[in-house]
């Protein structure tokens, strides 16, 4: 890099989709000396304004042709981007080109075109720019001289750069780096809309050509284990209520299980509107109750299903985190991380004795999570579906046996679904005023998770009979309710589906359970 | 859309980076009677070629400027791209701007640029395309109008098209889009690299700006469950051996679930060095069996590990499928999905008989993988990591109990920790003779994955004295070591480095097993 540390902006060329800001900016550049161009509604902004402004078309000697599809896209304008104020100097004199040091230009999102009601293929076409990113992509080029524009936020650093003589080297590498992942993403926007285009108009859900774009939230130590490399990244615009959202109040740096398993807890407590606690440990939830009392109560219950455990669990809460309910868990336990809407000043003084619990207050929740992908990595590629956001409800809910479930074994089968939804496959969980009994996890035939779930029950000396059973997927025989009868349960919540239903609510009208059916299978793996 | 079906072409712009195919495909467009347009390397091997071809300098009347930096941005060039044949006929007219029918553009990959051994900052900057992709967005745009061609492989085509009377709509649309995804791969390659900088020229692992790109392999009927809509997604170039460039010989459409499994299965069975068989179900392998005799035999006692499991699972080899192995396995059971290297044509055969089951060939695997990413979704966000590939060897088994492992309990020992990479954590793993007799896995306390994996093998009616045991990380406590060597465990492999490991290891002592540290943890969630 041959330039100085400071360089001086003698001529900005400005023509930007969000106009916020622009006309103070400019009128701060003509204080300064800058000579100001620009262009179509830009330059209308700024003549109102009573501000100095060329157009673009005078400033080239050619006029803006064909509905403005061809104005910047001239010589004078790109030598003047592009031109190395050193080596290039002579050849720029010779063809009258002015050397453009600053860009100011953003782009309309694509993504805000196409969204709008009844944009059709020709006006998603005709609103791609090309004009504005291939100035931005040249000016960023060139940041040795030339510094670039693409969000009203850096306006005042570059004003305070001028002040002190000019931009410096550091922020127009930044702001070329920041233009490039902006063109990309542009153009990611475009290649998705148009790949995803079917003849009568529809889009595929699943585009030919998948573009994601995520900046860097922090680096990692390390990832699952210690000898491999990782960081964090988060969508540009995470929804509040989410591990990316969250600000870490204090404790040690986050690991990368860390996030996941609050990840995995957070999501669990979302699904339940009252005040409820889970523990998640190795991804699966060790334990999780719900309480119209509060948290304090909800925390002391889900404990109580695996106190092994939870030693060293993430817990996560949907409503404030109170200084009882901190107490109570840090008296008591080793804790990794726990998570919550918000984190009260008294509970912030409580966990502050354990300096190294990592404390996250996340946000409060949307009404309804955005649809959003899940992605899993396979060798090679990448799966994508649509997050699982399917909550059952006590409507939807199918009796198929002789019995009807009793209004408290509803809230139960209700509660225990909830919960088998965010334990991996194949999942049992065990449930009873609430509160897990026993959760089986993680098994690859659905007849040991049931046998987890009750021996985890018993190893903690928690009463089974009274409570009831809940599946993440059908019962292919009726082996796994006959089971759960011996041992007491009185009720079992299932999607239902398999070849031998039949069979399977025999077995539970001859033990004189309750079943019903949701429709709704949740795999997880 | 006002085109006619077919657009003739009457001028083409050519200027490539892979040269690949361009003389001959430039000679059959000036057979056409096309006027050939061109610059830099383009235009000499052109008129090497003894093609007559214009300079685009000649055709604008405007030097290239700046080393080349300058001299397609040019009215003359854009206008010809962009205008609109009909509403802009006259102004193109008026200023003597000709149509540009055709865009031949490709651009070196920045990637391998900057791959480039001794390439500096500077270079890679210097290296940055500007006029090629002003031209490829502004000739994609117009594809009501322009083709443009940014892949040798798609010559054929537009020159039948011509033949045929001129481009279709059809096609044009196809190669725009196929730009935009070119050009918006391109800047998130820049955005990557720069982003990535240092100040001493390093990189970072993990750029601030993290852009993926993904092409769609197949839409899929739903994702983990019905009521997920899901794709498949592969890398441009996804590596042999792998699900994403798997030929499926037969068999049902693969689901969500098969895709996941497979992967899972692959992965695993690619860990062995002799012929071996991976059964996995629900993520999880329940069956693994390395045989020096091959694989017929590995699969045997891989499936008596957990037979209730592998109905319906997805067995992965990692040797040829032979006749005699595929009719073992279809006359035995119900299998969702095999998967190997290579299917022999008897095999092929043999398989039909059950033409519901999936039938993957999936090429021979690479020596090494590839270095890649791994990627976990969390709302909100993605974490990435790199992919886990560390195998343990022999030599770096660290014997930490009085009692050396034999001989045989060495190769149980890596064979179980081979395997035990792939379960879901927590990992337990009993084996012996190279066969799975206990799969413990997905559990919250390591305990109960210690647990399950006996009460597996107990049910199986598998021997456990004489087994070895593998844990995926260490033993917090001696309590798992006490359960084991109760079993009749001999031998336990673990990574080590618990706090309380000379407890472990006196525990070990007592019972006269041997005991190896790998240093290498594998949870895997």
């Amino acid at each position: 890099m041959t330039d100085s540390l400071h360089t001086p902006v003698r001529r900005a060329l400005l023509s930007v989709s969000d106009k916020s800001g622009i006309v103070e900016f400019a009128r701060e550049l003509a204080q300064r000396g800058v000579e100001l161009l620009s262009t179509g509604g830009t330059y209308k902004l700024l003549k109102d304004a009573g501000l100095a402004a060329a157009e673009v078309s005078a400033h080239t000697g050619f006029p803006e042709i064909m509905d403005g599809r061809v104005k910047t896209l001239h010589p004078k304008i790109h030598g003047g981007l592009l031109g190395r104020r050193d080596v290039d100097a002579e050849v720029m004199a010779q063809h009258g080109i002015a050397a453009i040091d600053l860009l100011v230009v953003n782009l309309y999102p694509f993504e805000a075109t196409v969204a709008k009601p009844g944009c059709t293929r020709e006006d998603a076409i005709e609103n791609i720019d090309i004009g504005g990113p291939a100035m931005l992509r040249a000016a960023a080029k060139n940041h040795a001289w030339v510094a670039v524009l693409t969000d009203p936020a850096d306006y005042a650093t570059v004003l305070a750069e001028i002040d002190a003589g000019g931009t410096t080297q550091a922020t127009r590498f930044r702001l070329a780096t920041k233009t490039y992942a902006l063109t990309s993403r542009y153009d990611a926007a475009v290649s998705a809309y148009l790949s995803s285009l079917h003849d009568d108009g529809t889009r595929d859900s699943f585009a030919p050509v998948l573009g994601l774009q995520f900046d860097k939230l922090q680096d990692l130590r390390y990832g699952e284990n210690p000898h491999q490399r990782a960081a964090f990244y988060g969508e540009r615009d995470a929804e509040a209520g989410t591990v990316a959202a969250s600000t870490q109040l204090q404790g040690k740096e986050l690991s990368y299980n860390n996030i996941a398993d609050a990840d995995a807890a957070l999501e669990c407590v979302k699904a339940f509107a009252k005040p409820a606690c889970v523990i998640v440990k190795h991804a699966n939830p060790c334990g999780v109750a719900v309480n119209e009392s509060g948290i304090r109560e909800a925390y002391e219950r889900a404990f109580r299903t695996d106190p092994t455990s939870a030693f060293g669990g993430i817990i996560a809460f949907n409503r404030e985190l109170d200084a009882a309910t901190a107490k109570l868990i840090v008296d008591r336990q080793f804790v990794e991380v726990i998570i919550a809407p918000r984190i009260g000043d008294d509970a912030r003084a409580v966990v502050a004795a354990k300096q190294n619990v990592r404390l996250l207050e996340c946000g409060a929740f949307p009404a309804a999570r955005r649809p959003a992908f899940d992605y899993k990595r396979v060798a090679g590629g990448l799966l994508v579906q649509d997050v699982d956001t399917r909550i059952v409800r006590d409507d939807e809910l199918k009796v198929v046996s002789r019995r009807a479930p009793t209004e408290a074994e509803i809230h139960d089968l209700v509660f225990a679904y909830k919960v088998a939804k965010f334990v991996k496959s194949n999942a049992i969980v065990y449930a009873k005023d609430r509160m897990t009994i026993g959760v089986g996890a993680g098994q690859m035939s659905r007849v040991y998770s049931a046998k987890i779930a009750g021996i985890k029950a018993g190893d903690e000396k928690l009463e089974v009979p009274g409570s009831v059973m809940a599946s993440d997927a059908f019962f292919p025989f009726r082996d796994g309710i006959d089971a759960a009868a011996q041992a007491g349960i009185t009720a079992v919540i299932q999607p239902g589906g398999s070849m031998r239903d039949a069979e399977v609510i025999a077995a539970a009208d001859e033990a004189g359970m309750a079943m019903v059916f949701t429709g709704i299978r949740h795999f997880r793996h």
